[in-house]
């Protein structure tokens, strides 16, 4: 059983902890919720737990579908053990549906569905509000080689799937998400951070009511009650 | 000899006239200058003579290295003959160097050599600002065939190779540039609109003065003389 260590690292969501062994950490999720590149703050109620648990129970099924991830072992109820990684500085955004910022780029109403999946690519720096990049950008300043953002590609796209089909199943469409990936000691590419209602847009399939961080960001009524009815859906509690 | 029928287009820098064959058009060059959307407007002595000029002298060189353009005749000072095309709604822009949207999105100093030659694609609508696009939006939208983006990426490439080299010659460092190209009527994809200071950032090799539009975006002295010692550099008048 890894010891927990100094803390390594504070963001917006998560505190991330070292640990005895030096190829794995401890993340702690926070009720803490920001938008808007930090200028919107607040606090959502057990958000931590669910995002937690959420996360965790998605990487679980995607590591059983051949997706490579981070995930060791759920520790507590806020508490995960994961393997050591060095973060791709990229978000890595998967779109089936037009919504938020895509809307906004190409004036697509939301709710669009788009003739194809998109997959962008933002460079991870809150100063200069992770701009969008291309594969020439993420090349000419070296953030990722060309084979990793092959895989990293090939990797979205199937996520992508099994989440969407699996979320089909408890009434939830999947929107778009946002995901990162980091790179282990011997440089192998694994799934990292987190896969919640703050990093995906899940609407209700029927009723197309917003069940994540949109709530917050759109100051919608009842933004706990989405988040548990998120947790309710996949793990049954 | 083509004869000047309607005007069937009017755009910021130039006018489009059909002609009595259905196949061509005719270009007329504006002095008129706009930046940022259109929100500065100006006019610059001469620019429509220059860039009219400059464009076609560059479109011949290319169109001799293998490049398929829509140049057909030059008319007159201002007005050259074309095919007639139906535009990809993309901006294709070639970058070297770090300048413009690029240093701004990327925090890269203006000048920073990049490691590696970028190509960007915008959408062309105003209303939305020509906002960044990658391939996955083009494919989703349908703007082109993932057959015409690997052939226009392609040229663009060979372009830059072609137009770099040509203008070390006289001593001008080609920066970024901005393409565009268009649809024959058998879906054949030429280069088409211009290639001019309008379009290029252009800096003397030895003092990097800037011999473009960015004088007239940034409001800097001598613009029309910038404009004119391309053209001499160019086509030695």
């Amino acid at each position: 059983m890894a010891v927990k260590m100094e803390q390594m690292y504070e963001g917006k969501a998560k505190k991330v902890f070292a640990t005895d062994d030096p190829g794995l950490c401890i993340v702690s999720y926070k009720d803490d919720a920001t938008a808007f590149d930090g200028k919107k703050k607040g606090t959502i109620a057990d958000k931590g737990e669910i995002n937690n648990r959420v996360t965790n129970h998605l990487m679980k099924l995607l590591s059983e579908q051949g997706i490579p991830t981070h995930f060791v072992e759920e520790l507590s109820a806020r508490e995960t053990l994961v393997k050591r990684v060095t973060i791709v500085p990229l978000e890595v955004i998967v779109r089936n549906i037009a919504a938020g910022s895509l809307s906004k780029r190409l004036g697509l109403p939301e709710g669009t569905k788009m003739g194809a999946t998109v997959l962008e690519f933002c460079y991870k720096d809150d100063a200069l509000g992770d701009p969008m990049v291309n594969e020439y950008h993420i090349a000419a300043m070296g953030w990722a080689s060309a084979e990793e953002l092959e895989t990293i590609a090939a990797y979205a796209f199937k996520i992508n799937e099994a989440l969407s089909l699996y979320l089909k199943e408890v009434n939830i469409e999947l929107i778009d998400f946002k995901l990162e990936f980091g790179r282990l000691s011997d440089g192998t590419l694994v799934l990292a951070d987190e896969i919640s209602p703050d990093t995906c847009r899940f609407w209700d399939s029927k009723t197309r009511e917003k069940l994540d961080k949109d709530r917050f960001r759109r100051d919608m009524d009842d933004i706990e009650g989405a988040y548990r009815e998120i947790l309710k859906r996949l793990i049954g509690q």
